[in-house]
């Protein structure tokens, strides 16, 4: 073939691929719209009803998402000689669509099926173990869900690990080689750490929490807050549900939501930042994006650090409060009435370990992560067996945080990931940790006067830099390569180590 | 072929046909959440975006529905020997299949999608048109509307007239030789009641409602009279929009919204009870039909009767203000002080004409839907020019209602619906309330405590009547079909005429 035939048969594989990129990028975009009336607005009746319509488009997102036509555009593109041509962009939905075909077209249909029937099952199972506190209702849906996981991993393949083919789905190119060094040393420092927290004789008050906090007084906090934070309500909205999430529909439609409780009002208050954290990402992608695979954020770990960062980084600060301390109070006059900034403070940083996963602070709830970690390692790797499985997470719990749950409503059950087939997603929630970490170390050096930019409620300067650095590149690079991108180095565990360290030796006078 | 065989190829074509006609439901059901949503909670920013994923299902659902599978499962199923052998639900939504492949078929693909464009376009120069009060923007637009539709009544064919093709679009089965003696008759009987009506020395107390009406008290009171009425909201919810509206996305999930005025209470009272009305229909079709055609209302007329039935023969009358004046009286105890239940029962009852036809009453409201399907028939035919367009109108307004407009945007700009090609819909409107008194005559005969139940607050009865003999069906029968099996006879006139007559001859002591 000519140059020019050439030239002319990519130029159409690649108009063909847009084409079919987009055309899934809709779909996928209706979904999420879907998934956020679901969990907000729809009326329960309707549910059941309309998930089979949900089922019909998901159904067809798959189908052109493992077409012949998506395959024959991506043998043509994946040719290295055609593939050095193409603008990085493309190269990168490329790169994204061929992993998705790839790793579908691996599983057979009926084993898919299968597991999508398994999933719903085994997620009716655990609900109703979790209502009677009674694992061997779950029991045996895990371990077939397990099972089911572990035939995935062998489909998708893998070098060392089987379990790397799980860490794949969520956190592209991450290994249990790779994570098991970065997770040690956190593991060793936060334990460390927290016995010299708990000898201190610094004790947070954390009792001025447990007060009635009116929540239409924290509704109107918690909008303030996200203005402040500029999250950009023309683009998004913010909501209410039991279980907070952010749903980025596409780049000028990224809503979030939070749950209010009268007697907790950090849960709102450092909920919608954490949501304000996902959703400044998604607000922030570059919008020529829109209609590719690459306008989503580059991984879930990737897109943690930016929750984690707004939420720990900049919203547990003593600066951050140094701003909005006067207005949280003008809020509640007479609940936080005597209260001073440094007490709140020390307060919202209180360390103490626990059982629930979702209400830990921010040094203990790592290990809570690298427990489920060390769980589905073993599980996959058939050295832990689902029938011990309380038994295991009870000794480990013990073992990271010096405590034991008394049910395994408050152990093993507490969590719905596994149940769904999420095996390999915890370690995202501490990568977030980590990612953010090297970031923030970044940051300050750009921009040395950080925390002032805090203290004076200015937070332009910070969302720039992160849009700069993170959000406008999307999926543009691998977790890997963008982490490199922004610090210049490898992920490396010191970051949060030093933090953590710093953050606590202050806070507790250590 | 023998028996067996054939019965074998009929059963394949029924299950592909079901299969297809279930994917389109679907994606019906998911563009219609879709349309829901862009009208509530969508944010602005996010508009203009996802408009072209939700292009891209419709496009996808369009084609579903021409597509080469669909026309060979009609080719089988409309095989006379075969269709007699289908049973009746499977008649209706291959009927209906049928009809819309027929007309979508007919139209070239470039006609339809210049005609798409169209009607984007003339939108929006509609809504310039009404913002600066000058028809000329429109006019261009209106005018290749115009020529678009009487191409579009060409490729769908007609016996008689050419808007009968127009007409069909909406009221299936419709013709211009049916609804003009209707109409007629409707006309000449209401102008001689208006004039009465007018020389009555009766004068109702419309100026009670201008007072400053609590939105909140507003909408807790809309929210009590619907639930009495039945509406499950459970299976549905209410919220706000500028133009109301229901949204039956299944039978259980039937969202509907409303309007609140401070300085106008009736727009959400009849707005939240109209459509109630359009929301029991779609609560209350046969669950049997979820995933098939026939789930939704016979046509735009049968469902608009439904909506007109609630809003006025129950809604604006003596009884149900007996029952729910003394609650409204307890929301706005000082508005509404010394106003007695038959003054208010007057003044929601005032006839007067008036330039807007959403705010018109229940008897100059027909006037206002025959001059536009005067109007309409006239530009199809050619007898009325665009350009003529504000004159025509102000001298119809005046000869049908006696009044004229002072402006194009209170005269021949004030409806959307030419904007976006719906030329044929306005008729539904009035067919709405023939239809409705027609089925009220056939209710009182059937429970003749009609009026008690009412009084008593007790709307069960009349919910199940409608429910047994309209809601059920969904479109299992046609309109023409549905008002015989009801009330026995087609369509008359003199039910409506009726009851006018003697609704206002009583109110205005005629």
């Amino acid at each position: 073939m000519t140059q020019q035939v050439l030239d002319q048969k990519v130029q159409q594989a690649i108009d063909q691929f847009n084409a079919l990129d987009e055309k899934i990028c809709h779909f996928t975009n209706i979904l999420g719209l879907l998934g956020w009336d679901a969990r907000t607005y729809a009326p329960k009746k309707g549910k059941p009803i309309f998930a089979k319509a949900k089922g019909t488009l998901s159904t067809e997102t798959f189908k052109l998402s493992i077409s012949k036509e998506m395959g024959e555009c991506l043998d043509t593109l994946c040719q290295p000689e055609v593939f050095h041509q193409l603008d990085l962009p493309t190269q990168s939905c490329v790169r994204e669509r061929k992993q998705d075909y790839e790793k579908s077209k691996r599983i057979p249909t009926d084993v898919y099926n299968e597991y999508v029937v398994l999933a719903s099952n085994a997620n009716d199972a655990w609900e109703q173990a979790r209502e009677n506190d009674d694992f061997s209702y779950f029991e045996p849906y895990l371990e077939k869900m397990v099972e089911m996981k572990k035939r995935f991993a062998e489909y998708f393949g893998y070098e060392k690990h089987p379990y790397d083919a799980l860490l794949d789905e969520y956190e592209p190119g991450l290994t249990v080689e790779k994570l098991d060094p970065l997770f040690a040393d956190l593991r060793e420092s936060s334990i460390k750490l927290l016995n010299r927290i708990q000898q201190s004789s610094r004790k947070p008050n954390s009792k001025i929490f447990d007060q009635n906090f009116d929540v239409e007084k924290q509704k109107e906090f918690a909008q303030f807050i996200i203005e402040k934070l500029g999250y950009d309500l023309d683009a998004g909205r913010l909501d209410e549900t039991t279980h907070p999430f952010a749903m980025g529909i596409n780049t000028g439609d990224v809503r979030i939501t939070t749950r209010y409780e009268q007697d907790n009002p950090r849960m709102a208050i450092f909920g919608t930042i954490h949501e304000t954290g996902h959703a400044l990402y998604e607000q922030g992608v570059n919008p020529d994006y829109e209609g590719r695979v690459i306008r989503r954020g580059a991984s879930f770990g990737i897109h943690e650090s930016q929750s984690r960062f707004l939420e720990n980084f900049v919203g547990r600060t003593e600066e951050f409060w140094k701003f909005f301390y006067q207005d949280l109070k003008a809020h509640f006059p007479n609940e936080l009435n005597g209260i001073s900034l440094d007490e709140f403070y020390r307060a919202i940083n209180a360390v103490e370990p626990s059982l629930i996963r979702v209400e830990a602070d921010e040094l203990t709830y790592n290990l809570h992560i690298m427990l489920r970690y060390e769980i589905e390692k073993g599980l996959i790797a058939g050295d832990i067996k689902v029938k011990d499985l309380p038994e295991v997470w009870n000794d480990k719990v013990k073992d990271y945080l010096g405590i034991t749950p008394p049910s395994n409503r408050l152990g093993v059950l507490q969590d719905v990931h596994w149940s769904h087939g999420g095996i390999g997603y915890f370690p995202s929630y501490s990568l977030g940790n980590l990612y953010g970490a090297q970031m923030l170390n970044k940051v300050l050096s750009d921009l040395p006067d950080f925390y002032e930019h805090i203290e004076k409620g200015e937070f332009m300067k910070i969302r720039e830099w992160l849009g700069e650095h993170v959000h406008q590149y999307g999926k543009l690079y691998t977790p890997g390569e963008l982490i490199k991108k922004v610090t210049g180095e490898e992920l490396d565990a010191k970051y949060l180590v030093d933090y953590l360290e710093q953050k606590y030796t202050k806070l507790y006078d250590l």
